[in-house]
């Protein structure tokens, strides 16, 4: 098999999927006023690219389980405008300076409208839904509904404590924490509910959509973890953030998680100290010294392992949830798209 | 008639509907986790007191429809969770310090968590509107989702033209401007929308809800203006945020508005050059030029005047609205609550 970065299936239905939404985003957009400050502002950060991860799982599994392309489309919106107005104020609250290779909306456009932005953003979302009532009937415009609120509520429970963890200088994490708060943060809304919605469309509501749980868990943990990777060890122009900006932030990735564990006292003691230190007076050969701590002690190499480890126990339960569908290019898409998860460079 | 504060009518109702929606509030957060840094904080603003104002007109108006006062709860706490999300945020975006006179959410918890669990409010009141399924039959919830849908974005792009002004140091505003803002910020969130709600609710979507449109239009535009001049000349200890506060952030108010527009060209353009200076730089002796310079030019005279007019144009409305409906307490504490919108003092 192709590696998944160089996997044209993956590479096609990816970017088509994305650019369906985007265009149907920009049409849910559409003339509303005000421009300047706020809907000008919106599609920001789609227009930027991105994977269109979420997008593709949601249309990929709906047309693996029967349905058309079009039919999740606005589903597919109120996701990606989720997970972008999830972008604006996570990069409010981490203090990011750049976000796919540009400035952050706050850092273009001041804290106070990147949070409205972000609002904004939240509630458009809600229109594609209620248009589904025409689209896909009543009884399933509903049960999307209470699966977008499970997500929302989900990823914002996950922040609190991702947020908390920062916020209290926690140094005692284990690898159990931090994939609990993966789950919550991540997985539900990047591959779980696109997943169930592309499933409870495609199939017209038959689907037990509790079996896209695990697959969607597995695969949302070994793309955060590989995030969090190339975020340590990536290219800075290909990934579009600060490299290492996760160390100066204090965020508590799979890595630091295992370096904390794994380092020796003292100098355990010196990243508790690095940590309680206000982020501004955070200095670059402190960083540098985590960095060359996590070489040392394989903490970036476990996380590479664990996230394999997670794609596999995914490959097992893809072939349980898409096993018996009728062979298609979608099905092979969702399939080879747990190997991008982990060899994507970007 | 009594004065509105005194009214006991308004005090009693004001107060017992507020009390049930916050009940019922803190039985929808019920047991969730986490704790810390999320769920123990979303009750903090609506903990700390604050008029009712929301829950009131909605409540009362089903009553006054006929309606009971447990229908519209789920709706009611919606409308406040969604309310005290719009201030978390507004506070950030503010760089606002006191909210009902204690620290605001970002000063005590920083700005990520407080974004966070703005997010959460807001998420958090998906559930009671989807309760309405139950409560009020598919129809009549689906109706109460399409309100809160309008609700929301008007409140956002409202948002959108206050900030940009103030970013963009618009000094060249009117009163029509204001009111125009004015209405997309406060009016639907705070008086429209509850009231269309309650009467949706009330007369089980018999009645056409654009009826509460003039009455919720000129009553909120009044609370607005009303409690702009309580920011300028109130007491710090009966309104619980920094007086002068409007001032020193350069909001523009309908009296900032005024007094650019009335004062003469050298005293505009000191102004200009003090709303041009970064926040953290203006002095108190500008704020107190300010002030008394809007003592001088009747611009306070100038809000309050306008406050009254338009709440007398709400009173007219009312009769539109309500008068065929037979007299009960909850018609005339509606009736009344248009003389507390200017008479009140906190």
């Amino acid at each position: 098999m192709a590696t998944a970065s160089a996997n044209p299936l993956v590479k096609t239905l990816l970017e088509r999927y994305r650019k369906m939404t985007l265009d149907e985003m920009l049409r849910v957009i559409g003339e509303r006023q005000p421009r300047r400050h706020l809907y000008d502002l919106v599609p920001s950060y789609p227009m930027r690219g991105g994977k269109g991860l979420r997008p593709g799982l949601c249309i990929g599994t709906c047309r693996a389980f029967g349905g058309d392309a079009a039919s999740p489309l606005g589903s597919a919106v109120a996701i990606e405008l989720f997970h972008n107005a999830f972008l604006v104020h996570d990069d409010v609250e981490d203090g990011s300076e750049f976000r796919r290779g540009l400035p952050t909306m706050h850092v273009e456009h001041g804290v106070a409208i990147a949070v409205n932005v972000g609002d904004a953003m939240n509630v458009l979302s809600i229109g594609p839904l209620m248009d589904n009532r025409d689209v896909l009937g009543p009884e399933l415009a509903w049960k999307i509904i209470v699966e977008i609120e499970h997500m929302v509520r989900q990823s914002v429970e996950g922040q609190a404590l991702e947020l908390g963890w920062v916020r209290d200088n926690d140094c005692e994490l284990t690898t159990d924490d931090y994939l609990r708060m993966t789950l919550k943060k991540t997985c539900w809304y990047t591959c779980i509910h696109p997943c169930r919605i592309g499933g409870i469309i495609g199939s017209r509501g038959e689907v037990n959509p509790d079996v896209f749980n695990r697959f969607g868990y597995y695969m949302g943990a070994a793309f955060q973890i590989q995030d969090d990777v190339l975020n340590l060890v990536g290219d800075v122009e290909k990934y579009g953030k600060e490299i290492g900006g996760d160390i100066r932030e204090g965020k508590r990735t799979l890595m630091l998680i295992h370096l904390l564990r794994e380092c020796r006292p003292a100098e355990k003691k010196r990243m508790r100290a690095f940590l309680a230190t206000p982020r501004e007076d955070r200095i670059d050969s402190d960083v540098a010294w985590i960095y060359e701590l996590m070489a040392k002690y394989g903490s970036i190499e476990y996380a590479r392992k664990t996230a394999r480890h997670l794609a596999g126990a995914a490959l097992h339960e893809f072939f349980i949830a898409y096993g018996s569908l009728p062979e298609s290019d979608d099905k092979s898409f969702i399939h080879d798209i747990v190997f991008y998860m982990i060899e994507r460079e970007l």
